[in-house]
């Protein structure tokens, strides 16, 4: 366990200056500086999330080339559709044993940012448009991963959601909707699975550098988080390396040959800089230099890892990660003996992974054409049908593919998204598959008895224009190395599909949510959608959608029964529900909880995934779950109170086949916070009258002072409430009556500032 | 004419600090301070837009009861829909010769704040979702008022979009948005007709009050659009006298008993306020009330105007306001033998203006069953079918209906938003008719041979669940007292239809770009969708809509034809276009002139209203009309430049049936500006070797100083280009190698400012 690792242990002692601003960046590309005078050892990190990269001899400048085989997992768009805990760990430990084997102490994952858009072009590296759902599956990832004595990187820390001038944008987001949507799941993985080391994002947020933003690394992640590893930077996020240490910055990548630690040095000399914030970052490396030096002694892994072994490990999650999206008349699973032909050069040329950095060098690809083959009992013809670089004879290609489809029991298509359309670095610009794929699946489909469309891409695509023309839809995203074998066993059946989607597939990509600011312009991108993010978004403002998030078939079937719900504190709840699989095979389940409310003085969406639960369950088996739902299941953030709030009110709690399609739902009423509400002479007319404690003392106040006024219990009176009610006490005052006593009203804010300081006391 | 009012005439001498202060704020609730000792008598401002709301008796304090009658002319929900600028003015007319009758000197109006989103409760005082068509009809309404002598006061400055938590909310908004969509109506009112004042808002703008917002008040009002004439608070929208002065806010109403002027002698006695901001406003007031003597003594009326004959104008102007939208199998205009019945209590009862300062005393009010009786040849029956007040048995009056539908050969059915329903003071939550009118409208529509719906309503309604069931829908918004004369003209063909939509209506309130955050909460409202409002944001989205702004149908046909479009200049052009009616009868045809482009940095809408021009034609007659467009026409807001950007490129002239509707389009392409980027070491790798002036130079010193660089022309070197692009020169240089010379880079950057400066000395 790396428990180790994040335990500030006190710098060795005689260390200068220069030698202690060493530790606080790499002495290159992929390492920290050894200084072995102190003991402590270089510490070796290297890309992730989804397999190790690791870079072969010298680690030069650029970094990105030539890199030693390993086992390329499923990316985290599939394991995010997995909506299963286990499978995201279960890659961290096999990834932890590779990086053990090849001399890797840090794995640089998972990446557990927002996909606010389908459209940023690194959706591939992260889980979810949910930030409960992402930040379950990154802690299960770093659990798995720091098991194996392995360090983990959770990244990128915040509000990293898109490539468009990534390096520099800044990220115009308010606060609630970063206290709700952006940081959770960094929150969660840190505070539950205490990674290592958590990787500062490249761009700015609200205008300053995520990489130098105290308010980000030190004030959430450090006191109110309890994070205690080493804050890493992305490689070359630091502007300003002494601005960033002053803020919380640790350790920066890559090394730029001691220019930022001489910065730093000179920063301390010039009184600039506190040196105590060099010795207090320094002490973080160090801890995990130590830790470095512990585990490599420790460790009885090394030489290699089990290549085949890990190989059907990826296959066998993979099956658990792919979405099946639709399946009229019983299309899938095939039948073995049914006469299949396998269109589209996907099925040949796997899209298993996305570009840029999080590019692993596989040990092996399989291919689902090859894997299809071996599983089928009879032939199965193939035909590439489009082109894979836009160049060659579309036409000709259709063509043949129609010939070949129309002799077909079932014709199953493979398409997706090139490599080139989606890397790290730059965001796509449409939704759209490819118009030669587009043309192809119709033309398929206008002749095949049964047509499947078997989906490759990292980033969500559309369904419009071909969806309702075929018969099956299996999306398989980006499986990793072993994810052909998966698809052929999803498509006869060997595998029970059981993933979920982990965002939403709309119907125009102008009804997403973010869509009215993305990817911004001049330096700025407005979260102007704010909490309403994916499918809060859609839900709340009633938008239709072509698969909502939560959204996958099965070969069986389930129900959902005797949902109950309690509340078990004043803003706590159980729920037990009763499943049961009413098919004929097994398959996994997957309870998904939301919560919804009009409780509070903000705009809640219309429902929020609270809890998930993933149950596997023989034909015919059914149980019962029971899930806590905490405080923050209920809560939302306030602005004003600059904390959690959970309204008094009504909660219902729904079990969702998905984020619209409700199967069962029950209320609770929750006793909720005691708060009351701050009163000052700017708080408005409305909300003195409605203020408990003095409302009703200033009503008659009122009465006697400004006896002109038409009491609010009149319609007279609302009609001007209506009129003024928002206006500011003191204005009202000002304007309506020097007959007002001041002194009266001072003594009111008093006496609710006291009442609410009471309150306000519970813990 | 008001020339005279904007003119700064010096103070007269002699007054003290105390009698030039009690100028700054008002006598009462109506009347701005006399100074009979400097010849400066009160001036009377009262509540407009629509007609003069003069309070009878003595001004109280509350202000808002016993009005003087006076003629409601159509509100602006009315009168935005016209498009014509002559019945603005026209309406201005008679209310400056109203008020001048009635011894008023400023009539508080025209309101051309925006209709952000439908659900805010005072869209009925505001005349579209465009600034253009704001701008100029609340252009013309000035220049017809302040022409019989009386100032206006165009509101509420600015961003004043909603009514929930009025008079504190913040509207946070970016300066593009606020440039582009919110600004250039009241710009366009200001440098176009110089109202005798401009009144700020209650709202605050990016967390500072408007009525204390230097950059609203001063910098943009007075330093750039010239505007010097008295900026007056809206009544109550002063929170710290001192500091509204300070910004440029003159006139402090209602009069706060003189708490305001002390506060602001205080200030000025301690030091705390330069003297000279009293002076400056004082003399500004005085120029006001220096006028008022003059008109006051050059007046000729007095002693009432002409009801029958405003009246009238009342009627043939809001004829000219609704919009007819939908008109199917020729169901009208009615033929005056048809047998025709009258539903709905809207018939008997109007609604035809909004609740709150701006509701007009009516000199008397016109139900459109009695002018539509006039009209009928035939008998025609009546029966309410709902009851107004939500109270009453619905399903008999409903029943009523049906019977009655059923012996008809059309059923007109009246229906729309209660008075209680939209109001000054608060929002709207919902776009739905109320059920049981929903119901009504249903019921009829399945008995009757053909049905026909008129509509009143302030703000727009939601046409779903029953448009497609009925023949006819005219959307009469409200009508002003007149109104249902109007729609009688209208639904028989006295009048024909001329009315477009000023703005969308929605096939679901969630599609409206502004739902993202409307109305907000926690004190602020993000105006997320930034300049994507309205039909913007519908069209750039490519969101269906029910009726696209601009839309709206007339009982003879018009053709377009022959556009043509020439440059004359860097950023300017001029259309031809001819229109033909090609129908039977006399109509009035709009030309809608919208510009579309994706030249520039950022995202420019789909496309935007940048001309209009009603057109009248006899049967058969076609006119070829010639507008000018000016380089605004083709302009962004660049937050970068601080300034109006024409980028070089192609723009495409769209003649518009309505924004979504284009019947004919022709390109022009502009030489535009002829700017450089700034660059500095904070500009990106990417625009470093982008620059015209110096990339080409850097990419042949990275060979020599970087040669393990591979250069961007190999796929490798985009390849690294596509991941590091983004990142600022001054880090890239500090990461990847301190063989690039510091100095080379500063002559660099020095050589590329020397050619930007060259480049912006373009006027």
């Amino acid at each position: 366990m790396l428990a180790g690792v994040t335990d500030t242990h006190p710098l060795p002692a005689g260390l200068s200056l220069e030698q202690r601003a060493s530790l606080l960046s790499g002495q290159d590309f992929w390492t920290t500086t050894a200084l072995d005078e102190a003991g402590l050892p270089a510490v070796v990190l290297t890309d992730g999330p989804h397999g190790v990269r690791r870079q072969e001899g010298p680690f030069d400048t650029i970094g990105i080339h030539r890199n030693v085989p390993a086992t390329c997992f499923p990316p985290a768009v599939a394991v995010g559709s997995s909506w299963d805990p286990s499978v995201a760990e279960r890659i961290g430990t096999a990834i932890g044993r590779e990086a053990r084997a090849l001399g890797v102490h840090v794995v640089l994952g998972p990446g557990v940012n927002m996909k606010r858009s389908p459209l940023c072009g690194r959706n591939f590296e992260y889980y979810a448009e949910d930030p409960l759902l992402a930040g379950v599956l990154g802690a299960a990832h770093v659990r798995g991963q720091q098991a194996e004595g392995v360090g983990a990187s959770v990244k990128h820390f915040a509000a990293n959601n898109q490539e468009t001038d990534r390096m520099r944008v800044s990220a115009d987001v308010d606060e609630r909707t970063l206290r709700e949507v952006y940081l959770p799941a960094f929150e969660r993985v840190v505070t539950e699975a205490r990674p290592a080391t958590v990787m500062c994002a490249y761009n700015k947020v609200n205008g300053v550098y995520a990489s130098q933003h105290r308010w980000l690394l030190t004030e959430v992640l450090r006191d109110e988080w309890g994070f205690d590893g080493v804050v890493v930077s992305d490689w070359g996020a630091v502007d300003d390396r002494v601005a960033a240490l002053a803020a919380g910055l640790d350790l920066q990548m890559p090394g730029n040959r001691g220019v930022g630690d001489r910065r730093v040095v000179a920063a301390v000399r010039a009184g600039e800089l506190d040196e105590a914030f060099v010795d207090v970052s320094a002490a973080r490396v160090a801890g995990l230099a130590r830790f470095v030096g512990a585990a490599a002694g420790s460790s009885g892994v090394a030489g290699g890892f089990d290549v085949d072994a890990h190989h059907a490990l990826a296959r066998e999650l993979a099956a658990q990660c792919a979405v099946l999206l639709r399946n009229e008349r019983g299309t899938l699973p095939l039948l073995r003996d049914a006469r299949v032909v396998v269109v589209g050069e996907f099925a040949r040329t796997p899209r298993f992974q996305g570009g840029g950095s999080s590019n692993v060098h596989a040990t092996r690809v399989e291919s689902a054409l090859d894997a299809v083959r071996a599983l089928a009992a009879a032939d199965v013809p193939f035909t590439p049908g489009f082109p894979l670089d836009g160049a060659g004879d579309a036409a000709a290609l259709r063509e043949e593919a129609v010939a070949l489809a129309r002799s077909a029991q079932v014709a199953v298509v493979f398409a997706g998204q090139g490599e080139a359309e989606e890397s790290e670095g730059s965001d796509r610009e449409t939704l759209d598959l490819p118009a030669v794929q587009v043309e192809l699946i119709r033309a398929v489909a206008a002749v095949a008895p049964r047509t499947v469309v078997v989906l490759s891409n990292g980033g969500m695509v559309s369904l419009e224009g071909w969806h309702d023309e075929v018969d099956a839809v299996l999306e398989g995203f980006l499986l990793g190395q072993a994810g052909g074998g998966a698809l052929a066993d999803l498509l006869y059946g060997v595998a029970n599909p059981s993933g979920h989607l982990a965002e939403t597939i709309p119907l125009r990509l102008g009804d997403v949510p973010s869509s009215v600011d993305f990817p911004g312009e001049q330096g700025h991108v407005r979260y102007g959608e704010g909490v309403l993010m994916g499918y809060r978004g859609f839900t709340t403002l009633d938008r239709p959608v072509r698969y909502a998030f939560g959204h996958g078939l099965s070969y069986t079937t389930f129900t959902t029964s005797d949902l109950q719900v309690v509340a078990t504190g004043e803003d706590t709840a159980r729920l037990s529900v009763t499943v049961a699989n009413t098919g004929d095979r097994a398959g996994k389940h997957v309870v998904q909880v939301y919560v919804a409310t009009s409780a509070g003085p903000v705009r809640r969406p219309a429902r929020e995934l609270r809890a998930f639960t993933p149950v596997v369950l023989e034909p015919g088996e059914r149980r019962t779950v029971t899930v806590d739902l905490d405080r923050r299941a209920f809560a939302y953030w306030d602005v004003r109170e600059g904390g959690w709030v959970v309204p008094p009110g009504s909660y219902t709690v729904q079990i969702g086949a998905s984020a619209v399609d409700v199967v069962a739902s029950a209320t609770v009423t929750l006793v909720g916070d005691d708060l009351l509400p701050a009163l000052t002479l700017d708080s408005s007319v409305e909300d003195w009258l409605g203020h408990p404690v003095v409302g009703p003392d200033l009503l008659e106040g009122f009465a006697g002072w400004l006896p002109d006024l038409p009491p609010p219990t009149t319609a007279e009176g609302l009609g001007m409430l209506r009129m003024v009610g928002s206006m500011p006490m003191r204005r009202f005052v000002a304007d309506m009556g020097a007959s007002v006593p001041a002194d009266e009203l001072d003594r009111m804010v008093a006496r609710a500032a006291t009442a609410r300081a009471e309150r306000v006391a519970r813990p």
